[in-house]
C-alpha cells in the first residue's frame, strides 16, 4: 500500500466531527486574451465569495504538472489515492461499466464494446457500425444476450457468465464473470480498416484461459448478429477488473457517503468503499437528499457534474449559470453545520479548450482551524496566493482530516 | 526508465505544433540590500514585459531545493530528464569532453586531465604544472599524441585506442575507445603535493581490464613528456561513459533542433537526442539559424550563454545590456509564431555570489492555453505570484507538451 495511506491510516483517530468534499467537476478554467475571465470569476457567487473570505484557498495539480487526468484518476485522487500508481488504475472497460451504473464485483472481467460492420470477406468497413442510435445498441444488445440465454440452455458450456449492456449509440459492456479470470486479454479492435477484428489473445500467460473463454464468446456473439444490417462485428477494448483499493473506512474508520447523480462517480466512490446513495443531479437534489441522510455518515461527496459538461461544450455562460446556482443552495448545505468543508474540482475543463486539461484546479478549505489568508473570493487567480499553495490533488484527503480533528500528532 | 517519462511517452500524441524552450543560462539572481533588483527587473524589457502579460510565470527548482546544479543537470532537467538519478548523470569526463566539442560514441571512456610536475622522486610539486598557458598545453598534447602514434606503429599494443585533447591551460581530456571498455576507473589523483600520482584501479570487478589499459596509457603518456620543463606527469580522475539517455525523439515522436554556440550544450542535448545545429554564439545569430530551419524541428532548445558570463564575473550590467539585447530580437523568434514558449535559465547565477545557485529560476510560459496570470512582467519577484507556482525544473517537459496539445488524457 501506498506509504502515505499508511501513513494517513496510523494516525487516523476517531472524532465526532463532518467532513463535506464539493466536487463541481471541471471547474478550473482559462483566463485567456478571448476569455479575460475565468467561469468562478464571471460568476455572481455571494455565498462562495464570503466562505473564501473566512478560509484557506489554494490549488490541486489533479496528478502531476501538465497532465490531463480522466473523470477516473481526477476522483481517485481527491479521494487520496495516487492515481498514478498502477495498483490504483481502473481499466476502460470497468469504468464504462460504473458509468452505466453496472455493479462490477471482484474478480469480473469487463471490456468495453464496439458494434461494428465487416463486409463478406470478414474485413471491417465501419468500427462504429454507422454510429447507431441508443434503440439500436438496445436493440443488438437484446439479441446478443438472448443468444446468451440459449447457449446456457442448450448446454454447451463458454467457461464463462457473458452479459452485454448496451452504452451510447455503437457501444456497450461486455461483463464476464467466474472462477480464474484473468484481465491481460489484447484488444480485440485492430484500430483501421480493411482487416479482420483481431482474435482475443493473452498479453501474459495466466490471461490464457480467459483469452481462449473471450474468443468462444464472440464467436457466439457475432453468430448472433451474423445477419443483421447495422452491426455484424463486435470489437473488444480495455479489459479490465476493479482494483482492490484499500477501503476509505478500513483506512481511516469514517463512514463514507457518495451523492452523485451520474453512474460513474457513484462507481468510483464505490470503488473506495462509500456507500453511494441515491440521489438527483442538480445540487439542489443533492443536497435535498445530504440533508436527509446527514447523521449517517463521517464523510460526504457531493458531486455537481454540470460545470464539466459546460466546459465541454465551451459555453462559458452555461458554466457561470451553474456556479450561480449551486452558490444558492450553498448556505442549505453550511447550514448543517459540517466540520470541514471543501470545494474544488476534479480537474480543470476550460471553456476555451472543450475539454479536460492539466491547469491546476481551484481549491477552498473551511473548518474552524484553517488558515484565514487574503483571499477574497473564490477563484483561479485568488487561489494562487491562497495559504494552502498548490498541491498535489491526493494530498487534500489528508488535509481534510486534519482540519477536521481526524489525525493525531506524527511522532512525539 | 524513470516513470514519469514513461507516462509522458505513453500520453504523447503527434500534433503540428512548434515549441521552443529558450534558454538563458543562469538568469535567475538575488535581490539583496547592495543589490536590490536583479538584472531581469534591472533590464528594460518590453518585449518580454508584453509576452509576460500575456503568459503564465513561474518558476522552476533546477534540481531540488537547496541544491545548486552544474551546466549539466540543470540542462538535463530542463530536458525532463531526473538529474538525480543515478542513470542520467553524464560523469566529469564526458562533460568536459563534450564542452571541448569532441564527439563521444556509447562505450568509449573519458577521463578529465590534468598536467602536473612531480620531482625527481616522483613526488608531486604542483598538481597544475603552474598553470601553463593554453598554446604550452596543445604543444604537450601534440608531444602526447606524437608518442601514443609511435606506439601503436612499432606494434606494442595498448589494448585501447587513446588519444588527448587539449583544453583549459593545464586541463585536457584523454579519450579512451575499444571494445569492453567500463568507466569504473578510480581517480588517479591524489589531491595533494608531496605523493605520486596514484595508479589506476578498478572501484568495480568489471573495470579491471580498463584498469589495466589506462596504466599503460599513462606510463606511455608519462614517458613522452618525462624530460619536458613545463609539466612531467599527468592526473585523471571522472573516468566516464555517455549515459545511454531515452531519447527525446523515442519518448515523444518529435524532431528536437539544438541551437547553442557553446560545445557543451551542443553535447548534452545531443545526449538526449537533439540535433545540434551549428551557429553563432549571440541570441541574433542563433535566432537567424532558427529561422532557416524552422521547418525542419518541433521543439528547439536555445542557448544564450552570456547571462551565466555576466553572473559568474559578478556583473550585474553586463547581465543587464545581455538581456537588453537578447529582448531587442524576441520578436523575431516570436514571429515564427510557435505555438508553446517557455523562457528560463537552468540554474540561477547571482552576480553577487559569482557562480551558480540554487535559487528558483523564472519562467515565462506561453501558448494558447496558458492561464494568463496577474503578472505584469518577467522577472524574479514577479513570478512568485505567477499561475504555474514553483515547480521542479524536470516537469518543464511535460509542461511544454502539454501547452502545445502534444499530450493525450491519462485514464478515462
Amino acid at each position: 500500500m501506498d506509504y502515505r495511506l499508511k501513513l494517513l491510516q496510523r494516525l487516523a483517530r476517531p472524532a465526532d466531527t463532518k467532513m463535506v468534499l464539493l466536487v463541481l467537476d471541471g471547474v478550473g478554467d482559462l483566463r485567456t486574451s478571448e476569455q479575460p475571465r475565468t467561469a468562478l470569476e464571471k460568476a455572481r457567487l455571494p455565498n462562495f465569495d464570503a466562505l473564501a473570505r473566512r478560509s484557506s484557498l489554494g490549488r490541486l495539480v489533479p496528478t502531476t504538472t501538465g497532465i490531463t487526468p480522466g473523470s477516473g484518476p481526477g476522483h481517485l485522487a481527491l479521494f487520496g489515492y495516487d492515481p498514478m500508481l498502477p495498483e490504483t488504475d481502473i481499466g476502460r472497460g470497468v469504468l464504462e461499466a460504473l458509468g452505466l451504473g453496472i455493479e462490477v464485483r471482484p474478480g469480473d472481467v469487463a471490456a468495453r464494446g464496439n458494434f461494428a460492420t465487416a463486409d463478406a470477406e470478414g474485413r471491417l468497413t465501419d468500427r462504429r457500425a454507422g454510429r447507431i442510435p441508443n434503440s439500436e445498441c438496445e436493440r443488438l444488445c437484446a439479441v446478443l444476450n438472448d443468444r446468451l440465454h440459449q447457449q446456457r440452455l442448450s448446454g454447451r458450456d463458454l467457461g464463462v457468465e457473458a452479459e452485454v449492456f448496451p452504452g451510447e449509440a455503437y457501444r456497450f459492456v461486455l461483463m464476464l464473470r467466474g472462477a480464474g479470470l484473468h484481465p491481460g486479454v489484447a484488444d480485440t479492435d485492430p484500430q483501421k480498416l480493411g482487416v479482420a477484428p483481431l482474435a482475443a489473445t493473452a498479453e501474459e500467460a495466466p490471461a490464457e484461459s480467459t483469452a481462449a473463454r473471450v474468443r468462444a464468446v464472440v464467436e457466439v456473439l457475432e453468430r448472433a448478429i451474423a445477419g443483421e444490417p447495422t452491426a455484424n462485428r463486435v470489437l473488444l477494448r480495455g479489459f479490465s477488473q476493479t482494483p482492490s483499493l484499500p477501503q476509505l473506512g478500513d483506512l481511516y474508520g469514517i463512514r463514507c457517503g457518495a451523492f452523485a447523480g451520474y453512474p460513474l462517480y457513484r462507481g468510483v466512490a464505490g470503488a473506495c468503499g462509500m456507500e453511494a446513495v441515491p440521489c438527483g443531479k442538480t445540487f439542489a437534489e443533492i443536497v435535498t437528499v445530504v440533508e436527509e441522510r446527514w447523521q449517517g455518515f463521517d464523510y460526504f461527496f457531493l458531486h455537481v457534474k454540470q460545470t464539466d459538461q459546460a466546459g465541454e461544450d465551451g459555453n462559458l455562460d452555461a458554466k457561470v449559470a451553474v456556479l450561480e446556482s449551486v452558490d444558492a443552495d450553498l448556505p442549505r448545505l453550511l447550514a448543517l453545520e459540517p466540520d470541514a468543508v471543501a470545494v474544488t474540482g476534479d480537474h480543470s475543463t476550460p471553456a476555451p479548450m472543450k475539454s479536460h486539461s492539466w491547469h491546476p484546479v481551484p481549491l477552498l478549505l473551511h473548518s474552524a482551524t484553517c488558515f484565514v489568508d487574503d483571499c477574497q473570493s473564490f477563484g483561479e487567480s485568488e487561489a494562487i496566493r491562497g495559504a494552502i499553495g498548490t498541491i498535489p490533488a491526493r494530498d487534500l484527503f489528508g488535509l481534510l482530516l486534519a482540519h477536521a480533528g481526524r489525525l493525531q500528532k506524527f511522532g512525539a
